[in-house]
């Protein structure tokens, strides 16, 4: 066997055998396999595809390729990760419900490339509070709290993190098997026993339309499958941002909100949908509108809240941030985002959002690049919301008033208005199990 | 305009412009584009193809990537180039003969990488032959005596070395726009007015069918017209060696037979062809058939060995080796390869051949290889012969006795036989103009 041969079998559209993609993924994790070569490869398999046995075999071949978290100490771990969408503060809401209603809450989470930061740079905005625990720390807390939210400390996946990057550089992301495989290596390096999944789906997203979505996640069902990991996808809209924040310590402001009962309806949406099927997932729990009413409970009763604040007790954090939320230091300007037309939102530029928060300095550019966690959007106006002239679309929070400024039209533009009614959108597209 | 978006356009089987070939050529010879992000282009240009525009785009940008040689002021010159065979020893009788005739014969060649050795090796095993004159003297040679062979000393088409070494680790040597825009980039590049190229079709080529050597040739024909450098291909048959020698002095003594007119079938074959295409080409000519008899009768009147010797004399070499081919040195070994089997001979392994001929020393398998001048194989019996047991197959030519006898069995091993009557093969498959 050979690297020469393998490209050769993918670039003819040929499947590939569990051998041929093993000997790939050690050897181009141990750099025998050039960059070259692996990109040859890559831009074979995006054109010519893969199915799922062979997306199966690359996923199990990169989660293997680093060290492989093993948490059935904990009993049913269910993991949760989400394809990516601007202010997606999800893991900060959800998971503390889930401790709450007696579901093991262990997860680690990455760091934030490009929009705005990760979980993690979202719970470091929060004075004090240690994302980079040992592991040994990371089961306890989840064995004497319920609870615990890392960072991705362990080297898990590295032929993935080598992909990843890889494919960045030669316009190979946008690929069904190369998404579902990269997700669901880390899924299972990561440890969990079975995976809830939440898919984007819009102009924000991998995924612009929900046919992709549904064929990515009918993929990682199947890896899931096949690894042993029961895996349910929900697939969510992402033609708009999540909720109305988008920044680090905006985001927390909002989870808090959210975890006392303030929520928008598609952050509500998402959670009670997500959250219900992680019950179902857990084994504590059949009946999808039993399992809402529980998360609901959980959140009226003040258990979510008060599990959020264990967490972020037990890992070094300033609680009173998150009894007195106003304590968050505020970015030094505010500027509203007034708008100069009127009619019905029709369209957000998602994506071009995104890069106004990183802009800001929100997000990163590159991979050492520091995260202000002051600053970032709120967002006023959705689509389907009616808008007068003079109406305020959101704020601009930003510690550089040029930058700050710029990020105002930069705003304004995002907002495509229709003289025409326009719809709301819907925040659940889909259930795929 | 950047190397993602052209990656990706390709990679989505869409036209690349003009200016964005430009953009890739240019910044991956200066080492902007990685290996990596040429890798993924090559693969996808593998995969989804290129046009005549594209490929000629890409030709040119290729040509005009290093030094470009002008022989405007020798008159109409007729380069000569084949996509490579087994004991192809072509040139080295070809081009005494055309320059004969009248027309000069200014040639680089390049030295061999795998099979045997290049035209410029065989040259060099004639001792003193010196390979690596001045572009000056070059010239100078053509005006003087009409005929100079030398090695390509100019950084000709370095984003062609640049790309063709790349193909070869990443499985996309075999893909006809690729193939075309490397052979017409150097040849342009090369300075001649007119091609003649020769090419092969078999076992020991890259074009394994008639049906792709004439799409590889019509392709280069189209490249050559936009060009403006009129291309005519002659389709050779490559399922056996050319002649009977393989290695760099065998092949210096055949072509000198060749040159007394002791010419095997097939050599005689393609000499005609190729040469009487050449000299219609260069406008000495119309006819064909009469081009033939001009060849014939420069061979029979002495006057094409003639010249391959003022070729010889002129660039240093000892003219008495070929006045007296018995002076070349002989390997240490020769080991009769004799028959266990009778019938015809069916097929013969060609590339197995060239490799046999490699290992033996008379070609590289790396780029800073020694080459043997005097190793080789003299093949006795080819396609369509009848065979008794005990019959001499062919001669291993080794300077080591264990890689002789090794030889000897796998050169067997290359001969398939049929007891039932087989025709010899066609040598001449076609010309495309």
């Amino acid at each position: 066997m050979n690297i020469l041969e393998i490209i050769a079998k993918k670039r003819d559209g040929e499947k590939l055998s569990k051998e041929e993609i093993d000997f790939f993924v050690k050897n181009y994790t141990n750099g025998v396999v050039t960059d070259y070569q692996a990109a040859a490869l890559v831009m074979a398999i995006y054109i010519q595809g893969m199915d799922y046995e062979e997306t199966t075999n690359l996923t199990l071949a990169m989660a293997k390729s680093g060290e492989v978290l093993d948490l059935s100490e904990l009993g049913m771990v269910v993991d949760k990760h989400s394809t990516g969408g601007i202010g997606d503060k999800i893991t900060l809401i959800l998971m503390p419900i889930i401790a709450a209603i007696g579901i093991p809450a262990a997860k680690m989470s990455g760091r934030g490339l490009g929009f705005t930061g990760g979980t993690i740079d979202k719970l470091e905005s929060i004075p004090g509070y240690n994302t980079s625990i040992s592991i040994e720390k990371f089961i306890n807390n989840v064995k004497n709290i319920g609870i615990s939210l890392m960072g991705q400390t362990l080297n898990l996946a590295p032929a993935d993190k080598k992909l990843y990057a890889l494919r960045d550089t030669i316009s190979c992301v946008e690929s069904i098997p190369l998404i579902a495989s990269s997700i669901m290596s880390k899924k299972i390096a990561a440890g969990a026993e079975k995976i809830c999944l939440e898919v984007t789906v819009g102009s924000g997203a991998f995924m612009k339309n929900v046919e992709d979505a549904t064929k990515l996640s009918e993929t990682m069902i199947g890896i899931g499958k096949l690894a042993n990991k029961e895996t349910i996808c929900v697939l969510t809209n992402m033609n708009e941002p999540i909720g109305y924040s988008i920044g680090n310590s905006l985001e927390v402001i909002e989870a808090v909100e959210a975890l006392k009962g303030n929520m928008k309806d598609d952050v509500k949406a998402i959670i009670l949908e997500l959250g219900s099927y992680m019950i179902k997932l857990a084994g504590k729990g059949e009946n999808i509108e039993e399992n809402k009413k529980l998360i609901l409970e959980k959140i009226n009763n003040g258990e979510a809240l008060a599990k959020f604040k264990e967490l972020v007790q037990n890992q070094g954090g300033d609680v009173s941030y998150i009894e007195d939320t106003s304590k968050f230091e505020h970015a030094k300007y505010i500027i509203p985002v007034v708008s100069n037309k009127s009619g019905y939102v029709k369209t957000m530029n998602n994506e071009k959002i995104g890069y106004i928060s990183c802009n800001l300095g929100a997000g990163r550019m590159k991979k050492d690049d520091e995260i202000n966690n002051k600053v970032g959007i709120i967002i006023e106006k959705k689509i389907g919301d009616k808008i007068e002239v003079g109406d305020i679309l959101g704020y601009i929070y930003a510690d550089d008033e040029n930058i700050g400024n710029k990020a105002v039209t930069d705003l304004i533009e995002c907002y495509e208005l229709s003289n025409e009614f326009v719809e709301k959108q819907k925040h659940i597209l889909g259930i795929i199990k």
